[in-house]
Protein backbone atom coordinates (compact mmCIF):
# COMPACT_ATOMS: atom_id res chain seq x y z
CA UNK A 1 0.00 0.00 0.00
CA UNK A 2 1.48 3.45 -0.92
CA UNK A 3 1.47 5.59 2.11
CA UNK A 4 0.98 9.09 1.79
CA UNK A 5 1.83 10.97 5.69
CA UNK A 6 1.07 14.83 5.73
CA UNK A 7 2.26 17.47 8.15
CA UNK A 8 0.26 20.48 8.67
CA UNK A 9 -1.23 22.83 10.92
CA UNK A 10 -4.64 22.16 9.44
CA UNK A 11 -4.59 18.29 8.86
CA UNK A 12 -8.91 18.45 9.44
CA UNK A 13 -8.58 19.61 5.68
CA UNK A 14 -7.34 16.20 4.87
CA UNK A 15 -8.91 13.96 3.40
CA UNK A 16 -10.33 16.47 1.70
CA UNK A 17 -11.24 15.96 -2.02
CA UNK A 18 -8.91 13.23 -1.58
CA UNK A 19 -11.70 11.40 0.24
CA UNK A 20 -14.20 11.05 -2.33
CA UNK A 21 -14.25 9.85 -6.35
CA UNK A 22 -11.00 7.90 -7.69
CA UNK A 23 -8.65 8.97 -5.12
CA UNK A 24 -10.97 8.05 -2.22
CA UNK A 25 -12.04 4.38 -3.87
CA UNK A 26 -8.79 3.88 -4.06
CA UNK A 27 -8.25 4.47 -0.46
CA UNK A 28 -11.13 2.20 0.62
CA UNK A 29 -9.77 -0.74 -1.64
CA UNK A 30 -6.41 -0.02 0.40
CA UNK A 31 -4.31 1.14 -2.52
CA UNK A 32 -3.07 3.86 -0.42
CA UNK A 33 -3.15 5.11 3.26
CA UNK A 34 -3.25 8.37 4.61
CA UNK A 35 -2.01 9.64 7.61
CA UNK A 36 -2.00 12.99 9.77
CA UNK A 37 0.28 14.68 11.90
CA UNK A 38 -0.95 18.11 13.56
CA UNK A 39 2.43 20.51 14.07
CA UNK A 40 0.97 22.10 16.49
CA UNK A 41 1.35 19.25 19.39
CA UNK A 42 5.11 19.80 18.54
CA UNK A 43 5.04 23.13 20.00
CA UNK A 44 7.27 24.03 22.94
CA UNK A 45 4.86 26.09 24.59
CA UNK A 46 1.94 25.47 26.42
CA UNK A 47 -0.29 27.78 23.95
CA UNK A 48 0.85 25.65 21.36
CA UNK A 49 2.97 28.31 19.61
CA UNK A 50 4.84 27.20 16.26
CA UNK A 51 6.14 30.22 14.85
CA UNK A 52 7.90 33.53 15.85
CA UNK A 53 8.57 36.51 13.61
CA UNK A 54 11.03 36.73 10.91
CA UNK A 55 14.94 37.47 11.78
CA UNK A 56 15.62 40.82 9.50
CA UNK A 57 12.06 41.86 9.50
CA UNK A 58 9.90 41.72 7.38
CA UNK A 59 5.70 40.89 7.13
CA UNK A 60 4.01 37.64 8.66
CA UNK A 61 5.29 34.68 10.68
CA UNK A 62 8.24 31.83 10.31
CA UNK A 63 7.56 28.36 11.68
CA UNK A 64 10.52 27.28 14.16
CA UNK A 65 12.83 25.05 13.15
CA UNK A 66 12.64 22.93 16.09
CA UNK A 67 8.70 22.29 16.20
CA UNK A 68 8.57 21.51 12.72
CA UNK A 69 12.02 19.53 13.15
CA UNK A 70 10.45 17.54 15.98
CA UNK A 71 7.03 16.55 14.04
CA UNK A 72 8.93 15.50 11.46
CA UNK A 73 11.28 13.05 13.41
CA UNK A 74 8.15 11.61 14.79
CA UNK A 75 7.48 9.92 11.87
CA UNK A 76 10.99 8.96 11.09
CA UNK A 77 9.64 5.67 9.62
CA UNK A 78 6.98 6.95 7.28
CA UNK A 79 8.15 6.10 3.57
CA UNK A 80 9.38 8.13 1.16
CA UNK A 81 10.81 11.08 -0.33
CA UNK A 82 10.55 14.64 2.14
CA UNK A 83 8.73 17.04 0.25
CA UNK A 84 8.18 20.48 1.67
CA UNK A 85 5.49 22.73 -1.23
CA UNK A 86 7.22 26.08 -1.81
CA UNK A 87 6.70 28.00 -4.70
CA UNK A 88 10.63 28.44 -4.70
CA UNK A 89 10.68 24.32 -5.53
CA UNK A 90 11.48 22.59 -8.32
CA UNK A 91 8.51 22.17 -10.69
CA UNK A 92 6.08 19.45 -10.30
CA UNK A 93 4.76 17.68 -13.36
CA UNK A 94 3.64 14.29 -14.59
CA UNK A 95 6.87 12.83 -14.57
CA UNK A 96 7.51 13.75 -11.10
CA UNK A 97 4.14 12.08 -10.25
CA UNK A 98 5.10 8.97 -11.98
CA UNK A 99 8.69 8.57 -10.36
CA UNK A 100 6.45 9.29 -7.08
CA UNK A 101 3.90 6.95 -7.80
CA UNK A 102 7.16 3.86 -8.13
CA UNK A 103 8.16 4.78 -4.51
CA UNK A 104 6.50 3.14 -1.29
CA UNK A 105 4.93 6.61 -0.53
CA UNK A 106 5.75 9.97 0.35
CA UNK A 107 5.73 12.70 3.09
CA UNK A 108 4.54 15.83 2.12
CA UNK A 109 5.40 19.16 4.58
CA UNK A 110 2.70 22.08 4.22
CA UNK A 111 4.07 25.19 5.71
CA UNK A 112 1.58 27.90 6.67
CA UNK A 113 2.35 31.54 7.18
CA UNK A 114 5.38 33.07 5.25
CA UNK A 115 6.74 29.63 5.35
CA UNK A 116 9.43 27.40 7.30
CA UNK A 117 13.00 28.38 8.59
CA UNK A 118 15.33 27.45 6.25
CA UNK A 119 17.85 25.38 8.31
CA UNK A 120 14.89 23.36 8.96
CA UNK A 121 14.76 22.26 4.98
CA UNK A 122 19.17 22.52 4.85
CA UNK A 123 19.38 20.01 8.05
CA UNK A 124 16.74 17.44 6.55
CA UNK A 125 17.82 17.80 3.27
CA UNK A 126 14.32 18.52 2.03
CA UNK A 127 12.65 18.04 -1.39
CA UNK A 128 11.33 21.33 -2.43
CA UNK A 129 8.58 21.01 -4.66
CA UNK A 130 6.16 23.68 -6.20
CA UNK A 131 2.39 22.79 -8.12
CA UNK A 132 3.00 26.07 -10.02
CA UNK A 133 3.86 29.96 -9.90
CA UNK A 134 1.70 31.32 -7.63
CA UNK A 135 1.37 31.92 -4.32
CA UNK A 136 -0.76 29.55 -1.76
CA UNK A 137 -2.27 30.10 1.57
CA UNK A 138 -0.55 26.89 2.79
CA UNK A 139 1.20 23.82 1.11
CA UNK A 140 -2.28 21.58 1.61
CA UNK A 141 -3.50 22.81 -1.76
CA UNK A 142 -0.18 21.19 -2.41
CA UNK A 143 0.16 18.23 -1.26
CA UNK A 144 -3.27 17.44 -2.55
CA UNK A 145 -2.33 18.31 -6.21
CA UNK A 146 0.44 16.49 -5.91
CA UNK A 147 -1.32 13.42 -4.16
CA UNK A 148 -4.45 13.21 -6.68
CA UNK A 149 -1.87 13.32 -9.45
CA UNK A 150 0.21 10.50 -7.91
CA UNK A 151 -2.49 8.09 -6.75
CA UNK A 152 -4.50 8.26 -10.43
CA UNK A 153 -1.26 6.56 -11.74
CA UNK A 154 -1.07 3.80 -8.86
CA UNK A 155 -2.10 0.30 -10.51
CA UNK A 156 -5.28 -0.61 -10.46
CA UNK A 157 -6.62 2.69 -10.04
CA UNK A 158 -7.89 3.64 -13.13
CA UNK A 159 -9.45 0.77 -14.77
CA UNK A 160 -8.29 1.20 -18.36
CA UNK A 161 -4.73 2.14 -18.19
CA UNK A 162 -5.48 3.30 -22.14
CA UNK A 163 -7.05 6.52 -20.71
CA UNK A 164 -3.20 6.99 -19.24
CA UNK A 165 -1.67 6.57 -22.57
CA UNK A 166 -3.75 9.16 -24.71
CA UNK A 167 -3.47 12.17 -22.10
CA UNK A 168 -1.57 15.26 -21.94
CA UNK A 169 2.03 15.70 -21.30
CA UNK A 170 2.78 11.60 -22.59
CA UNK A 171 4.84 13.01 -25.23
CA UNK A 172 4.73 16.38 -24.58
CA UNK A 173 1.83 16.58 -26.65
CA UNK A 174 -1.44 18.39 -24.88
CA UNK A 175 -4.66 16.11 -25.61
CA UNK A 176 -6.67 16.40 -28.79
CA UNK A 177 -10.83 17.59 -28.35
CA UNK A 178 -13.15 15.30 -27.12
CA UNK A 179 -16.68 14.33 -28.41
CA UNK A 180 -19.31 12.28 -27.40
CA UNK A 181 -23.32 12.50 -27.56
CA UNK A 182 -25.26 14.01 -29.43
CA UNK A 183 -23.78 13.97 -33.20
CA UNK A 184 -25.09 17.61 -33.44
CA UNK A 185 -25.48 20.18 -30.83
CA UNK A 186 -26.61 23.35 -31.52
CA UNK A 187 -25.97 23.12 -35.12
CA UNK A 188 -22.69 22.04 -34.19
CA UNK A 189 -21.26 18.75 -35.78
CA UNK A 190 -18.40 15.95 -34.63
CA UNK A 191 -15.98 15.93 -36.99
CA UNK A 192 -16.63 13.50 -39.67
CA UNK A 193 -13.76 11.37 -39.52
CA UNK A 194 -14.94 10.33 -35.82
CA UNK A 195 -17.86 8.97 -36.99
CA UNK A 196 -15.96 7.32 -39.65
CA UNK A 197 -15.03 3.74 -38.08
CA UNK A 198 -11.39 4.40 -40.46
CA UNK A 199 -9.21 3.22 -37.23
CA UNK A 200 -5.81 4.64 -39.05
CA UNK A 201 -7.64 7.79 -40.18
CA UNK A 202 -8.73 8.60 -36.67
CA UNK A 203 -5.64 8.28 -35.30
CA UNK A 204 -3.62 10.40 -37.77
CA UNK A 205 -6.30 12.58 -36.98
CA UNK A 206 -6.32 13.01 -33.17
CA UNK A 207 -2.42 13.08 -33.70
CA UNK A 208 -2.60 16.16 -35.88
CA UNK A 209 -5.52 17.74 -33.36
CA UNK A 210 -2.48 17.30 -30.28
CA UNK A 211 0.09 19.06 -32.64
CA UNK A 212 -1.63 21.78 -33.55
CA UNK A 213 -3.25 22.64 -29.91
CA UNK A 214 -0.11 22.27 -28.44
CA UNK A 215 2.03 24.12 -30.93
CA UNK A 216 -0.49 27.09 -30.68
CA UNK A 217 -1.20 27.21 -26.62
CA UNK A 218 2.07 25.58 -25.52
CA UNK A 219 5.10 26.35 -27.58
CA UNK A 220 7.40 25.56 -25.09
CA UNK A 221 5.80 22.15 -24.94
CA UNK A 222 5.96 22.02 -28.80
CA UNK A 223 9.64 22.77 -29.20
CA UNK A 224 10.10 19.37 -26.61
CA UNK A 225 8.15 17.31 -29.01
CA UNK A 226 10.08 18.74 -32.00
CA UNK A 227 13.31 17.20 -30.63
CA UNK A 228 12.42 14.33 -29.79
CA UNK B 1 -18.42 40.55 -1.95
CA UNK B 2 -16.64 38.59 -4.91
CA UNK B 3 -18.27 35.94 -5.91
CA UNK B 4 -17.18 31.79 -6.87
CA UNK B 5 -19.81 29.76 -8.66
CA UNK B 6 -18.74 25.95 -8.98
CA UNK B 7 -20.04 23.64 -11.31
CA UNK B 8 -19.18 20.33 -10.39
CA UNK B 9 -20.31 16.23 -10.30
CA UNK B 10 -18.75 16.73 -6.46
CA UNK B 11 -20.09 20.18 -5.19
CA UNK B 12 -19.08 18.09 -1.53
CA UNK B 13 -15.44 18.66 -2.04
CA UNK B 14 -16.43 22.14 -1.78
CA UNK B 15 -15.47 24.33 0.08
CA UNK B 16 -12.83 22.19 1.43
CA UNK B 17 -9.55 23.53 2.28
CA UNK B 18 -11.37 27.15 1.41
CA UNK B 19 -13.51 26.66 4.41
CA UNK B 20 -10.09 26.88 6.84
CA UNK B 21 -7.74 28.86 7.57
CA UNK B 22 -7.26 32.64 5.31
CA UNK B 23 -10.34 31.85 2.90
CA UNK B 24 -12.20 30.10 5.62
CA UNK B 25 -11.71 33.38 7.86
CA UNK B 26 -12.53 35.31 4.52
CA UNK B 27 -15.62 33.73 3.56
CA UNK B 28 -16.99 34.63 6.89
CA UNK B 29 -16.02 38.20 6.97
CA UNK B 30 -17.79 38.05 3.79
CA UNK B 31 -14.83 39.10 1.29
CA UNK B 32 -16.23 36.21 -1.03
CA UNK B 33 -19.02 33.56 -1.25
CA UNK B 34 -19.25 30.52 -2.81
CA UNK B 35 -21.85 28.63 -4.34
CA UNK B 36 -22.06 25.23 -5.97
CA UNK B 37 -23.84 23.61 -8.87
CA UNK B 38 -24.21 19.76 -9.27
CA UNK B 39 -23.59 19.16 -13.20
CA UNK B 40 -25.45 16.13 -12.78
CA UNK B 41 -28.86 17.80 -11.81
CA UNK B 42 -29.04 18.86 -15.39
CA UNK B 43 -28.76 15.41 -16.57
CA UNK B 44 -31.64 14.65 -19.48
CA UNK B 45 -32.06 10.88 -17.69
CA UNK B 46 -33.53 9.52 -14.31
CA UNK B 47 -30.75 7.61 -13.88
CA UNK B 48 -28.75 11.18 -13.75
CA UNK B 49 -26.31 9.92 -16.83
CA UNK B 50 -24.00 13.08 -17.53
CA UNK B 51 -21.36 11.31 -19.90
CA UNK B 52 -21.04 8.98 -22.66
CA UNK B 53 -18.14 7.39 -24.07
CA UNK B 54 -16.18 9.33 -26.53
CA UNK B 55 -16.85 9.32 -30.84
CA UNK B 56 -13.72 8.07 -32.88
CA UNK B 57 -12.83 5.60 -29.49
CA UNK B 58 -10.25 5.80 -26.48
CA UNK B 59 -11.03 5.11 -22.68
CA UNK B 60 -12.98 7.09 -20.22
CA UNK B 61 -16.25 8.94 -20.58
CA UNK B 62 -16.56 12.45 -22.18
CA UNK B 63 -19.28 14.74 -19.89
CA UNK B 64 -22.07 15.81 -22.15
CA UNK B 65 -22.31 19.22 -23.97
CA UNK B 66 -26.18 19.79 -23.88
CA UNK B 67 -25.76 18.34 -19.73
CA UNK B 68 -23.05 20.92 -18.84
CA UNK B 69 -24.46 23.64 -21.12
CA UNK B 70 -27.63 23.74 -19.52
CA UNK B 71 -25.42 23.94 -15.71
CA UNK B 72 -24.13 26.82 -16.98
CA UNK B 73 -27.31 28.19 -18.78
CA UNK B 74 -29.00 27.97 -15.37
CA UNK B 75 -26.16 30.01 -13.65
CA UNK B 76 -26.17 33.16 -16.57
CA UNK B 77 -26.47 36.04 -13.79
CA UNK B 78 -23.09 34.90 -11.80
CA UNK B 79 -20.05 37.01 -11.97
CA UNK B 80 -16.91 37.13 -13.64
CA UNK B 81 -14.80 35.14 -16.34
CA UNK B 82 -16.30 31.13 -17.06
CA UNK B 83 -13.22 29.10 -16.56
CA UNK B 84 -12.80 25.23 -17.22
CA UNK B 85 -9.69 23.60 -15.62
CA UNK B 86 -7.71 21.54 -18.09
CA UNK B 87 -4.50 21.06 -18.57
CA UNK B 88 -4.78 21.97 -22.09
CA UNK B 89 -5.74 25.89 -20.68
CA UNK B 90 -3.42 29.10 -20.54
CA UNK B 91 -0.97 28.50 -17.28
CA UNK B 92 -2.33 30.15 -14.23
CA UNK B 93 0.16 32.26 -12.41
CA UNK B 94 0.15 34.55 -9.88
CA UNK B 95 -0.58 37.76 -12.68
CA UNK B 96 -3.85 35.41 -13.34
CA UNK B 97 -4.69 35.62 -9.92
CA UNK B 98 -3.94 39.47 -9.36
CA UNK B 99 -6.42 40.01 -12.24
CA UNK B 100 -8.65 37.78 -11.33
CA UNK B 101 -9.36 39.43 -7.64
CA UNK B 102 -9.59 42.74 -9.87
CA UNK B 103 -13.31 40.96 -11.39
CA UNK B 104 -16.22 40.27 -9.51
CA UNK B 105 -16.36 36.73 -9.39
CA UNK B 106 -15.20 33.91 -11.04
CA UNK B 107 -17.28 30.40 -12.26
CA UNK B 108 -15.40 27.23 -12.46
CA UNK B 109 -16.31 24.53 -14.66
CA UNK B 110 -14.92 21.20 -13.17
CA UNK B 111 -14.81 18.45 -15.30
CA UNK B 112 -14.33 14.44 -14.67
CA UNK B 113 -13.37 11.51 -16.43
CA UNK B 114 -11.88 12.42 -19.34
CA UNK B 115 -13.09 15.87 -20.05
CA UNK B 116 -15.92 17.62 -21.55
CA UNK B 117 -17.32 17.98 -25.27
CA UNK B 118 -15.20 20.22 -27.09
CA UNK B 119 -18.28 21.48 -28.90
CA UNK B 120 -19.38 23.59 -25.21
CA UNK B 121 -16.23 24.91 -25.00
CA UNK B 122 -16.38 26.57 -28.57
CA UNK B 123 -19.69 27.24 -28.00
CA UNK B 124 -19.49 29.34 -24.55
CA UNK B 125 -16.34 31.10 -25.29
CA UNK B 126 -14.75 29.46 -22.33
CA UNK B 127 -11.54 29.82 -20.74
CA UNK B 128 -9.63 27.15 -20.56
CA UNK B 129 -6.69 27.48 -17.87
CA UNK B 130 -4.11 25.14 -16.53
CA UNK B 131 -3.02 25.21 -13.00
CA UNK B 132 0.52 22.96 -13.92
CA UNK B 133 1.92 20.55 -16.25
CA UNK B 134 -0.11 17.34 -14.99
CA UNK B 135 -3.12 15.50 -14.87
CA UNK B 136 -5.68 15.77 -12.20
CA UNK B 137 -8.33 13.49 -11.81
CA UNK B 138 -10.81 16.17 -11.75
CA UNK B 139 -11.37 19.90 -12.46
CA UNK B 140 -11.92 20.88 -8.47
CA UNK B 141 -8.55 20.95 -7.25
CA UNK B 142 -7.16 23.23 -9.48
CA UNK B 143 -10.45 25.63 -8.87
CA UNK B 144 -9.91 25.19 -5.31
CA UNK B 145 -5.69 26.62 -6.40
CA UNK B 146 -6.94 29.48 -8.56
CA UNK B 147 -9.74 30.48 -5.57
CA UNK B 148 -6.99 30.02 -2.73
CA UNK B 149 -4.11 32.18 -4.64
CA UNK B 150 -6.79 34.91 -5.75
CA UNK B 151 -9.01 35.04 -2.34
CA UNK B 152 -5.39 36.05 -0.44
CA UNK B 153 -4.84 38.98 -2.76
CA UNK B 154 -8.71 40.34 -2.25
CA UNK B 155 -8.74 43.46 0.04
CA UNK B 156 -8.59 43.05 3.55
CA UNK B 157 -7.63 39.34 3.53
CA UNK B 158 -4.17 39.53 4.44
CA UNK B 159 -3.99 41.90 7.11
CA UNK B 160 -0.01 43.11 6.24
CA UNK B 161 -0.38 43.90 2.59
CA UNK B 162 3.53 43.95 3.05
CA UNK B 163 3.12 40.28 3.30
CA UNK B 164 1.87 40.55 -0.74
CA UNK B 165 4.98 42.59 -1.78
CA UNK B 166 7.91 40.81 -0.48
CA UNK B 167 6.59 36.92 -2.41
CA UNK B 168 7.54 34.73 -4.78
CA UNK B 169 7.20 36.18 -8.43
CA UNK B 170 6.65 39.28 -7.80
CA UNK B 171 9.38 40.67 -9.99
CA UNK B 172 9.79 37.40 -11.24
CA UNK B 173 12.21 36.32 -8.57
CA UNK B 174 11.89 33.29 -5.90
CA UNK B 175 11.45 34.78 -2.22
CA UNK B 176 14.98 34.90 0.12
CA UNK B 177 15.34 32.00 2.43
CA UNK B 178 13.59 32.73 5.80
CA UNK B 179 14.81 32.65 9.72
CA UNK B 180 13.13 32.67 13.11
CA UNK B 181 14.33 32.09 16.32
CA UNK B 182 15.84 30.34 17.67
CA UNK B 183 19.40 32.09 16.78
CA UNK B 184 21.18 28.80 17.32
CA UNK B 185 19.64 25.66 16.16
CA UNK B 186 21.71 22.27 15.31
CA UNK B 187 24.76 24.27 15.47
CA UNK B 188 23.32 26.49 12.52
CA UNK B 189 22.94 30.20 13.31
CA UNK B 190 20.87 32.72 11.56
CA UNK B 191 22.92 34.73 9.25
CA UNK B 192 24.70 37.69 10.81
CA UNK B 193 23.51 40.09 8.39
CA UNK B 194 19.64 39.35 9.49
CA UNK B 195 20.60 40.21 13.23
CA UNK B 196 22.60 43.58 12.28
CA UNK B 197 19.87 45.85 12.39
CA UNK B 198 20.74 47.61 9.69
CA UNK B 199 18.14 48.08 7.03
CA UNK B 200 20.29 48.65 4.47
CA UNK B 201 22.39 45.99 4.45
CA UNK B 202 19.54 43.55 4.73
CA UNK B 203 17.63 44.70 2.10
CA UNK B 204 20.79 43.97 -0.15
CA UNK B 205 21.46 40.83 0.98
CA UNK B 206 17.50 39.76 0.89
CA UNK B 207 17.95 40.80 -2.87
CA UNK B 208 20.95 39.11 -3.32
CA UNK B 209 19.68 35.96 -1.92
CA UNK B 210 16.38 35.72 -4.19
CA UNK B 211 18.32 36.75 -7.31
CA UNK B 212 20.90 34.00 -6.35
CA UNK B 213 18.13 31.15 -5.55
CA UNK B 214 15.85 32.08 -8.85
CA UNK B 215 19.29 32.57 -11.02
CA UNK B 216 19.85 28.42 -9.65
CA UNK B 217 16.15 26.83 -9.62
CA UNK B 218 14.21 28.58 -12.60
CA UNK B 219 16.53 29.95 -15.17
CA UNK B 220 12.77 31.13 -17.02
CA UNK B 221 12.38 33.52 -14.87
CA UNK B 222 15.85 34.77 -14.22
CA UNK B 223 15.92 35.65 -17.91
CA UNK B 224 12.85 37.45 -17.77
CA UNK B 225 13.59 38.93 -14.25
CA UNK B 226 17.03 40.45 -16.26
CA UNK B 227 15.24 41.86 -18.75
CA UNK B 228 12.96 43.77 -16.86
Amino acid sequence: MWSATVLSLFPEMFPGTLGLSIAGKAMKNNIWSLKTINIRDFSNDKNGKVDDVPFGGGAGMVIKPDVIDKALSSIIDAEGPRIYLSPRGKKFDQRFAKSLSEEKGAVFICGRYEGVDERFLVHNDIIELSVGDYILSGGELGAQIVLDATIRLLPDVIGNSEGLIDESFENNLLEYPLYTQPRVWKDRMVPEVLLSGDHKKIKDWKLKQAEKITKLKRPDLWSKYKKS
